[in-house]
């Protein structure tokens, strides 16, 4: 029952070894503790092998990359398939830049990717449909995104996830949408990292990738609900949130995912 | 009326690039959100003129630079200028090192400056004021502030903002004094980077930038007003600051801003 | 007394200098600006000696450390020994990959440290006892912690501080432990990166840093405690931990303080 991977997240409390951007890595540290899960940050070139050695999954994200810091990633993933840990992408403003397209598409060529998770522009530039890609938190795909989604996913064997005001994932075949969320998290910088985090802790802990990423989104939307009721604007909402985090049990995913199989 | 920017803001949505110090990233981000533009940190030489060729206004602040990162800056600088879009510069702690004094007058150099905004100390450093500067936050310039930041707006052609309790703007013959603010933005680290940042999303949508730069400090300190009188340290402070961004109006600049030419 | 220190930070207002990793260096400032300090993060290798040169106590942390950063460690810690400002060590990490331990180490080497602070797995590790180490908050030390930090203090002339649900500090000779401190701050990342800080800036106002440890080790647990009361969350504990910390008087620590020598 995915509802459980919050307590499997606590009893195992698996190691996330994140290399990510440094605007929002505080929040993913945090977000990844409060899922009951144990965060590590490390992206010199000499130890990102020995870290993921330890770790239960790598989460990579490309928000403030630099070549190196590809370096490193690259490096970090291939160790990370060779131990079998899942590896999660986050191509941040895939899109917006050669450099970030180029990037993410190099990562997805040379590492085993279990779950790939951006906005629709960034999912759709990487599947090479025409997307209008603006900043960091872009909409806008032209095409119908479940459908690009599904086929990038069967094309390239990885989950992908598409996040938005409803969340989609898909392996291809099985096609999840997750409505839960509140309009807040589009008003904190950060929401999709985070989301990120979480996917990493609950894949850690599942080896059915279709459904711990259901989890850790509704996870996620749930308490992103939760907190906006308490919130008076960005910063509060952000303290309730992690909060909320720290506090969901079981109970509350059984009782409040809305997720439909499409 | 400069009331009406804050609507400007939220209307167009402007794209803020940062090139900035890793200590006050996320909240310089976040402040970019809350006020109703689109932040984006970028700093790879590889990107930055991509990155800026979709940017309504670049921010660039040395308060944790290094060598690699001014040369971004530079690069960005000037793809800014040829694309026409306003560049704030926030010179933290030039006087503090020579690499700082020394970067901060390059940047000046170089690239055409928008808005130079900084403390009395960094000013004057920059200016050639004798001043005392001390880490980041420094004042006690000895020479009369306003009339060094007249006096280098003229010889500049640079919008000179020298914050402080009374917050100058000039641009050498125009000067306005801003008198919005509370002593607790002085007990949070980063006001000044987010004061930046606000300053780059109105000068995006606004040609004049005295009038710009005043709305920008007018609100950020009339919402640091507002803040305080529910916080009850830096922290909550910093909660209910950027919660009073996001619900700021133009109707709260009109009766609260406390803005006069001298 | 020790309790005054408080007192002598606020009033002293010592520059701390920190080259410190990026997930909490935010935090850092900031409980560096409660406490009553000043916080500067500077790391360019052109510009650390000149900024140590203003300094009256560096903060060394290697928890995202990279090649580059621990040259400016080093060249840092040198220039702070040739002031005779004190230097806190933070081995974040230490034991979780080679490159942590031994930059650690040649850290330990080459420059004069202070007070080294870390936990029980970390100074275990330097210590060359036997530690389990996993990520970044490791506990399970299998020998005994008091005796390994004694005997690795009186071996190197370091204040070994062991941080975890009681504190040691220790100079070989004289150990004290300090009982203050909530489990909420195990929740919170940062919180021994924030401790560091604080042992910064007692060092900074005190020769005798036995006392300036242990006084900052208290004023911290205390304001957790007092912190953990109204707090819902690991983020809302933030928010309360450091509006504590500004407002902590000389009596919170006479009263609160639960220290005891061993």
């Amino acid at each position: 029952m995915f509802a459980n991977l919050i307590e499997d997240v606590r009893v195992a409390r698996p190691l996330i070894h994140h290399i990510t951007n440094n605007v929002t890595i505080n929040d993913c540290a945090n977000v990844t503790l409060s899922i009951g899960a144990a965060p590590v940050m490390a992206e010199a070139l000499e130890e990102v092998e020995e870290m993921v050695s330890r770790a239960d999954a790598l989460v990579v994200n490309i928000g403030t990359l630099s070549r190196s810091q590809v370096e490193s990633m690259l490096k970090a993933g291939r160790a990370a398939n060779s131990c079998e840990i899942p590896v999660i992408l986050d191509p941040v403003g895939a899109g917006a830049t050669n450099m970030r397209t180029e990037s993410a598409r190099l990562l997805m060529d040379r590492i085993e990717i279990s779950v790939l998770k951006g906005n629709a522009g960034e999912i759709g530039m990487l599947a090479g449909a025409r997307g209008s890609v603006r900043g960091v938190d872009s909409y806008g795909l032209d095409a119908d995104r479940l459908a690009v989604g599904q086929e990038y996913a069967e094309q390239t064997g990885v989950i992908v996830v598409i996040s938005g005001a409803e969340d989609v994932v898909t392996d291809g075949s099985r096609t999840v949408v997750v409505d839960n969320g509140h309009a807040m998290m589009g008003k904190l910088s950060g929401t999709g990292c985070m989301a990120a985090s979480l996917t990493g802790a609950f894949a850690a802990v599942c080896p059915d990738r279709v459904t711990s990423s259901v989890a850790a989104l509704a996870a996620f939307g749930i308490a992103g609900e939760q907190a906006a009721q308490r919130a008076s604007g960005p910063y509060s909402f952000r303290t309730a949130l992690i909060d909320e985090i720290a506090e969901l049990q079981p109970y509350d995913l059984m009782q409040k995912a809305r997720v439909r199989s499409v």
